[in-house]
């Protein structure tokens, strides 16, 4: 199988930390694609997400599947072992509420940050930087939303790595685009950076 | 179990589908709240969900889910039969995939429309009417790609209904309060249209 990704953007190094926690990043060919130089917009490439976006899963019969969690999910359905998305109904859900508050109120916000106040792609989309700004202080707030939550806890959801981990950690270091950075007295979330930012699969 | 909603809000309607297209849409207590009196805003609401949004599932042992889709794969989990989500891992992706474009690219854009432009709840935000505007075109596009998906197909994704279908449906009529509406051009967006809300769980 293939991934069509771009590595030094934040959804495909998901998708990466995500097998790597698994085991399996090996499984698949990494073919690198530049966004900038608009390698995502061939009709190629719409046939296979049409989208637009990286990353894409290329299974080996042809089927492609969009969307970071999307991929994620069909990793989980095919190699359960090492549970990334929940042990049990209710954990699954709670994984599932984390992900999407990490989406939501943190991850899109720090896209649309970075999108609409950087001019990174202002060539494909008129930005709104009085909306962009406002995504700024969305963001800020959850870096302090999720200092409180992380007191007295290793993990974000339970007693284990999740995605949920993962998502906000690579959502944390995708904000150097906008200058956020987690304030000295976030100590909860700090000590909890220091540990997840350790483990092999946040180099990969 | 309890469900804390506003059942005219989209996203409750999301969960009441869902759960009558599994039959257990009595096993739950519904609790009706009004947003536009902040009763969502409440420290009592908070503790259930810090962030103030309906619907939330709590259940007898006093845990909160919040999250539309993470209240449903709580169902999906634990009752499996009439799935909902997908039968085996590609179609498990799949559907994923396209309840994230939904998501995306169709109810955000939809509720940041509303919200940008309609001032119902300036009271607790400072709208950009500018921003506001770019969801509309999103929105609209997004009428047009499901169009031209559902041609030659009866659902969104494989042969039968999946919560795709459940959320593409509440988001078009969710778009009322935009004054978007399926264009006649749009025949075979109609004709799914008129097949899924028909189903009984459209009514609830």
């Amino acid at each position: 199988m293939k991934i069509y990704e771009m590595k030094m953007a934040p959804n495909p190094r998901r998708v990466r930390m995500f097998m790597a926690e698994k085991g399996i990043l090996e499984q698949a060919d990494f073919v690198e694609l530049d966004l900038q130089k608009g390698e995502n917009l061939t009709a190629e490439f719409k046939a296979r997400n049409p989208m637009k976006k990286v990353p894409v899963l290329e299974l080996d019969d042809g089927n492609c599947i969009s969307e970071t969690m999307a991929i994620c999910r069909y990793f989980e359905e095919t190699h359960p072992e090492t549970p990334l998305l929940g042990r049990n109904a209710l954990e699954k859900a709670q994984v599932e509420q984390w992900l999407r508050w990490i989406e939501f109120y943190f991850f899109l916000p720090t896209g649309m940050c970075f999108q609409h106040t950087s001019g990174y792609f202002k060539d494909r989309m008129t930005p709104v930087p009085e909306w962009g700004e406002q995504c700024r202080v969305a963001a800020q707030k959850f870096f302090h939303f999720l200092n409180q939550h992380l007191q007295g806890r290793d993990y974000i959801v339970g007693d284990q790595l999740s995605a949920a981990d993962i998502n906000a950690l690579t959502t944390i270091d995708f904000n150097k685009v906008n200058k956020l950075a987690i304030e000295p007295e976030q100590t909860h979330l700090k000590a909890w950076y220091d540990r997840i930012s350790q483990r092999p699969s946040a180099k990969v």
